[in-house]
C-alpha cells in the first residue's frame, strides 16, 4: 500500500466494532472466556483491553499532541480491563466499545487534521517522540492485532481436535 | 476450553461471513489487494481461498466419509482462487461466499450427526487416515487462521507509519 491515509485508517477504526460483534455472535461463554495458558488474554479480556484503549489512549494522546503544553502522555494501563470488565457482559463490552469507538472518530474528523499536524510530536513515557500519524497508524494496527489475537485464541480451543491437520493451520502453533 | 462441541463449531463457522463484511467495509481497493510480499495472500485473495473451500472441500471430504465407499480425499488445490476469482469484485465474493457458506452449514445441520459419527474416517491424500470431528475442527481453525490472516495482512501495510510503536505490535514482526 502507498503512503498513509487518514480516511483509510478511520474506515479500519470504525469497522472493529461490528467485526465483533459478528465474530462474537452466538458464541458460548467457556469459548469467550478461553486463553492461551496462564497469564493470557481471553476474547473477553480483550474486548475490555480496547475500552480501556478508547478511555485513556489514543485519543487523550492526540490531545495531549495538539493541546497540551505539557507534551508527555500518561502510561497506558494494560491490565486495566480485570478490574473493569468485572461482572459485566461481552455484549454490555462491545456496546460500550462501540460507542465510544463512534465517539472518538466523530471527535478525530472534527479535528480536520492537515498533514501538517501528522508531524506533531508528544512524549511517550517509553521511546521519547512519537508524531501525530505514528499515534493513529498505531491505533490501526492495535484492532487489528488484537481482532488476530482474538482468532488465534478461539482457534486454539481446537488443537487436540484436528488431529493430523494440526501442521497444516500454522495459527495453532504460534 | 472443553470437548469438541458441534453446536459451537456451527455457530463459528456461521459467524465468518458477515466478520469479513464488517472487517471490510467501505475499505479502498488498495488495502483489499494488498499483500506480505511476493507470492503472499492479499485479503481478496484469501476469500477466494475460503469459497474454494466451501465448494471442494469441507463437505464434499464430509460426503466421502459418510457416504462414499472409496475414503480417499482429493487434494485440495490452494491456488485455485487466483483463476476464480479474477476479474471479480470483493463483494460479490463477499457475497458468493455468505450463500455458500450458509448453504454448507444448512447441510451439515441437516444430517444430524451423532457422536458416533464424529470417529468415522476419511483418507487424507498427505497424512491418512482422519476423522469427521478433526475434518470439522480443522474447518473452524481455518477460517479463523485466515481471519488472523486478513488481520495481519491489512495491519502490516502499517508498519513504516508506526515509528517506535514496531516493537510493541507484535503482528508487524509476524
Amino acid at each position: 500500500m502507498n503512503q498513509f491515509n487518514l480516511d483509510t485508517a478511520i474506515k479500519v477504526l470504525g469497522n472493529t466494532p461490528d467485526t465483533l460483534y459478528a465474530l462474537f455472535r452466538s458464541l458460548p461463554n467457556d469459548l469467550i472466556h478461553a486463553n492461551e495458558g496462564e497469564a493470557t488474554w481471553s476474547p473477553f479480556d480483550v474486548v475490555g483491553h480496547l475500552i480501556h484503549g478508547e478511555r485513556t489512549d489514543w485519543i487523550p494522546r492526540l490531545k495531549i499532541i495538539l493541546f497540551e503544553d505539557d507534551k508527555h502522555f500518561a502510561p497506558f494501563d494494560r491490565f486495566a480491563q480485570f478490574e473493569n470488565s468485572k461482572d459485566q457482559t461481552l455484549l454490555h463490552l462491545l456496546f460500550e466499545f462501540k460507542v465510544l469507538r463512534a465517539n472518538n472518530l466523530e471527535y478525530l474528523s472534527s479535528l480536520h487534521l492537515s498533514e501538517t499536524d501528522w508531524d506533531k510530536e508528544g512524549i511517550h513515557p517509553e521511546f521519547g517522540s512519537v508524531t501525530v500519524k505514528q499515534l493513529l497508524a498505531t491505533w490501526v494496527t492495535h484492532d487489528l492485532g488484537h481482532i488476530a489475537q482474538i482468532s488465534r485464541v478461539m482457534a486454539k480451543q481446537y488443537k487436540e481436535d484436528v488431529g493430523p491437520w494440526n501442521q497444516y493451520i500454522s495459527i495453532l502453533n504460534s
